[in-house]
């Protein structure tokens, strides 16, 4: 690829704070990009949305509805990095409210072997549709993106949002937000998500310090914590609540472990972590699955290995960091498991067994997604009150 | 593909009639995984629902209503074996009826080179659509993907339908659907098919046996008899019908000949059936062709060849088994010309002049599988009340 | 491909005035194959008709209205060639319109690889779907296939219309169509576009020939003029025009130049133009930028070099084709600068220094396109009085 962001590389070096602002109008996001513009001020408005739009599809009135919302909008979905999973839920959520949705999956397109520029390319894209909604192997294209959206706007041409669906190894932060609305719903511990449903009382009793909601909470993120833009998205995104500690497990491998920005982020924003080598490790002599109030299960990214990381991984004992039946029991009998997906069918770091536990979350994870990227377009494109009016229309104030 | 159907292969071991029990609720199809699936009581409704959704679409009001009818609804169509014209139909089909329309087609999707399990992925389509009608090389995945659907259901978890669009080398039901559909159209005489509309008073002069639909009719099968999924799955379902004959022609190798399950369940149906080696063979000294109430053409499927066979095929003489102008005179005046398509235009089974017969159903028939296959979904979805209750709004009852 | 097009080869061979008539009805078109189809009368139909779809598309009750018009008909876009432009400004066309949109992009479809012949495909297409918008590395094969069409319209058969995207090295009328809508709206020099707008006045003081409208006017073209089929459509249409001449800029070689169909459609239609060999030449004393009106850019198309090519082009100083800034402001300071894009990012024959200039108009062109091909489809479904209905609805008579 042709891809010269020589232009941005200024902007794109000043600190994170700087540049957010950027990327809001007001209090509204104009693009997401960094899995850090999601304040908990957004994640609340968010998760609500999600919530309307979850309730409004039950019934084939509120879908109706549902899909008059946007249906003057058309969608691109620019996914020039392979992906099933994330770019079936964004299609499902643009379904979802009516967006037309037009796609562009090929790395190599017909414009590329031209020799266009990739940002001629995002500039057409603005120029016949609304939204675009893109994944790319190239580390900061999709911030560099939100700049020239915004450079047009300054000049009063067309410019549209930009949402990063995974960028390099990065960032993916429509990840982080459905992860956050997954456990947010766990946690709410009402009628909302069957398996928590009316337990708080009785699991107090065993478990005094429990509150609901994600603050005060344990969160072990266990795999390849390197390499999994997930695992840096959502602890990032974790920070925003109080009270917060991480238990990070991987093998003590470079490329594997907790990587030295994450660290970082995580000590200035003055979150307590510890690191372990085994999902059988203790904390305080306790085993650490017996502290966990939620568990973040991931992938070894294997397609991503050098030959000399393939030799070492071959060496290891991959064992600790599957969730065998006797971890599954010392974990804490009300802790949400995910796992990003897809999950490694050799490997099994999650066996099909534990799908039937009324912990596995993995799923409704998936489904999750679909209700949140609907509710960040809602409100990308600024329609939340027509939402909010649609529902109180179905379901009254 | 790391395709483990094992913990189902138990439930495939059992006879057919002990399986279609589970692909059914009460008389409704629940799944559509086998031909054998079809009764006559369901091809009746089906072919009912497929006129009226053919009714309703011939104007702009019509068509409007129906695409509200499953508008809130959205399909996966999961595609890893290539195929053009299924495909499309099936797309149509959910189009003419609102379904929003989402596809897998690459045989080596991403989530599959990360190693997910193909069952892992028919379940994340379950969470995010709400049909998945799929076409696979592998044999019985699309019966193992209606038993996962069960199983979730059992333990009151999301579940969606599952349409079988071509399986293996075994099954293709919707094929069977829409060719019966057509034949039906047919042997109706009445207005509805402009080519034998009103004729059947003049017609039972010169066939005196002649009646209208699929009872007492000879069936003639040509071509590729042994690999072709859509005579397998024609002959099945024409065993609901009465008093019926069928005469298989197809060269005499092993792959090509009439296979020994079909000839066991014809046999065990009760259905007579005799064999040819050539479209001029005679019976009871009348050529075939004079007795034959409807022709089946298909192509010699060269690309499932192995060398053995390519070169066995290329010593063969095939023109026994083409449509020339000497044996379409032969033919009766009224029979139906079909095949389920691509035809070969090498080979030429079936010559471009026979296409102004007016006999020469095969694009008709393809018009008639998208009807049809809307039809199913209709069916699928339990919405055959209301568009009942839309046609009797627009024709009155 | 096994395209075997020979039936058509004698209507093929007819003059193009004769065969013209044949994908018209009345004077409406019935297909669009030829650029030469588009007359004045239609051409300023269809600019009326996409500036209506422009203005009922700034409101979200003005789409909605425009996406009931043609919501009952299904698009077949089928692509055998590459192209990322074309095709999604199509798909955006369609959607605008409440079309519903299929695909074949593949140039090896699974039913050519069965040796189906690309006939039976369309006629298959044409089954399923409403229209056909096909691109084809096939010179003559979208009129072949507007020949099938009528043939079957004759027997009374379905037949859809065909729209020709881009065929063999010849023909891409929709680009000129888009082309010539851009040409006009600058020209129109009222509030429709804002770079021109209530600048006829003072313009007039500094030209005092200039007119509104594609009348009186110098087009200069420069870049691949032998290979790029957007300058053949583009220079053909223009004919139509009063008082046109024409500047062709373009290397000397025999694969650059002006080629010599075109040369002599010109010639017939009595049009004016002179060749020169860089955009820094001079025509009677004058610099040919300074006498220019409408510079139409292109780039030089590589990837259709031989090895000989290749060898020559290397040794070309290309550099007489690029838009450097000292000619830049040579250029007409109203003149709008096209082109049919995408430009190649290495050579820069527009740099992006340019994109800021008021007069560059090819990201509008290529916004205008998905207005006027949406026109396009307005009027082969013969929708046009619906539409002008629906405009007065909206914004009185």
């Amino acid at each position: 690829m042709h891809l010269d962001l020589s232009e941005f590389t200024a902007r794109q070096a000043r600190p994170l704070r700087v540049k957010m602002d950027e990327f809001q109008r007001e209090r509204r996001l104009k693009h997401l990009i960094f899995a850090s513009q999601l304040e908990l001020e957004h994640l609340n408005r968010l998760q609500r949305l999600a919530d309307i739009i979850r309730q409004l599809s039950k019934t084939k009135k509120g879908s109706d509805a549902l899909r008059s919302l946007l249906s003057h909008k058309r969608a691109m979905l620019y996914f020039t990095q392979p992906s099933t999973r994330t770019f079936l839920s964004f299609m499902a959520a643009c379904q979802i409210l009516g967006l037309t949705c037009n796609e562009v999956r090929d790395p190599a397109t017909s414009s590329e072997m031209k020799r266009e520029s990739p940002l001629d390319s995002i500039r057409m894209f603005s120029s016949y549709f609304d939204v675009i909604i893109m994944r790319s192997p190239v580390a900061g294209f999709s911030e560099c993106c939100a700049y020239l959206m915004n450079d047009l706007e300054k000049h009063e041409m067309r410019s549209v949002p930009i949402i990063n669906a995974g960028s390099g190894s990065e960032e993916h932060p429509t990840q982080a937000l459905l992860d956050i609305y997954t456990i947010q719903r766990t946690f709410q511990f009402d009628s909302a998500n069957g398996t928590t449903a009316g337990r708080l009382p009785d699991l107090s009793k065993k478990f005094p310090g429990l509150t609901p909601g994600l603050n005060n909470k344990t969160y072990l993120f266990c795999g390849d914590l390197g390499r999994g833009r997930t695992v840096r998205s959502l602890a990032t995104t974790l920070t925003n609540y109080q009270n917060v500690r991480m238990f990070f497990v991987s093998p003590d491998h470079e490329k594997l472990k907790l990587d030295l920005a994450l660290r970082k982020r995580l000590e200035s924003a003055g979150v307590e972590f510890h690191e372990f080598d085994s999902l059988d490790a203790t904390w305080q002599s306790q085993p650490i699955l017996a502290l966990t109030d939620c568990l973040y299960m991931t992938r070894i990214q294997m397609e991503h290995n050098s030959a000399a990381d393939s030799a070492a991984m071959n060496e290891m004992d991959l064992s600790p960091y599957h969730l065998s039946a006797a971890r599954l029991e010392k974990l804490r009998d009300y802790a949400p498991i995910l796992h990003p997906f897809p999950r490694d069918s050799v490997v099994q770091e999650i066996p099909t067994f534990v799908d039937a536990d009324p912990r596995a979350m993995y799923f409704r994870q998936a489904r999750n997604g679909m209700w949140v990227r609907a509710a960040l377009l809602v409100h990308l494109f600024d329609v939340a009150d027509q939402l909010l009016f649609l529902h109180s229309d179905f379901y009254g104030v």
